[in-house]
């Protein structure tokens, strides 16, 4: 029984370890398309995001389930419970990457960043896909020793988006543009703070210290 | 036994109603501030979204406490699982009506709102509000005369949210006002966006029906 229940847990695991790997792709494949300005590309990460978000479904029917039958307590229940916040995170950083190429494909054959923005947004973008494999690491193979590094990225992802409002405020593009950039830097930055959200789950799970940096909305 | 467990339900249902009115009060002073420029009103909604938060944290230890101790199956399930969703949607609308608030506190002593988007975003605030005392209701008194209206209000956001960007493709204001304006759309955009999470919630517990509407990531 033990064992049976045990497949279980991993099989959530798995498909947690299969989200984030989607969103690796998903990132890495919008911050192409957003500098390349892509649109063959962009349109493949609006439509791969379909898959994680039945990723999302399944990883939510297997856990109650597995609660329905299993009935878990302590530790076991605490991964079961981490576990959906972790595939709700992940599932948002899945659209975050789709709005990201959305805003490709509604600005073709235009860039969606306009001239003198590329490089605040390859160092964001940059940061992105590190925090996402940083992600992926984590939950393919939980330790603490990404958990540092999750933070870092995120902080650059925070500092990064309060540059861009400053080179809004001395740039002469148009307001349209103005628009486009304010959206993209907050996908991004939206996009550090879910990773934050899986990186303190897991580091909840293996410390068992449910502490302050989980209070909710830290964004 | 089973009266205990009752109650503990009921435990739930009474913590997301805490949440749902605190949500209300919250857009209510946070558009209030925002229309008004009222830096004090403002500073009570950031200061009083700790509180929501705290009824999360709450609400989430109970839920895992009912899996624990009562090992629910069936309709109880879904409704432990649910509770933790819901409380996830109202914690975040809870840190969007914060967004607007402090939007206010950045720019005081000028208004976070430009000359000529009053309009709009009076129309969006009272959305919001709408959507929030929706939710209020649908949460204190589940039942599913109150989801059409929750869908049409977030239709209306949806469509303000929309309206706003071609505002600011026809104006001349200054571009940190435009970054400003977009970032406020976007907050009650995503403010409507979880009320319909809350409500397709309600409507499954009600129905037992996970339709399509429930995929994920329909933002």
């Amino acid at each position: 029984m033990r064992e049976v229940f045990q497949n279980e847990l991993d099989g959530l695991a798995d498909k947690l370890t299969a989200m984030a790997e989607k969103v690796v792709t998903a990132i890495d494949k919008a911050s192409e398309a957003l500098h390349e300005n892509n649109l063959e590309l962009a349109e493949e990460v609006i439509a791969a995001d379909a898959a994680i978000d039945r990723l999302q479904l399944e990883l939510d029917k297997s856990a109650a389930e597995i609660l329905a039958l299993q009935a878990p307590v302590a530790a076991d229940l605490r991964v079961v419970i981490s576990s959906l916040r972790m595939s709700a995170s992940l599932e948002r950083m899945g659209d975050l990457a789709r709005h990201v190429a959305q805003q490709v494909r509604i600005r073709y054959p235009d860039s969606a960043v306009p001239a003198g923005f590329e490089p605040v947004f390859s160092r964001m973008t940059e940061a992105a896909g590190r925090i996402a494999r940083a992600i992926h690491h984590l939950v393919s193979n939980p330790g603490l020793e990404a958990v540092p590094t999750i933070d870092d990225l995120d902080e650059s992802l925070d500092t990064l988006h309060l540059r861009v409002f400053s080179q809004i405020s001395d740039s002469d593009i148009k307001p349209a543009e103005v628009a486009d950039v304010t959206l993209l830097s907050r996908y991004l930055e939206r996009f550090g703070d879910h990773a934050v959200s899986v990186a303190q789950r897991i580091e909840y799970l293996l410390t068992g210290n449910w502490d302050s940096k989980l209070i909710p909305g830290t964004d």
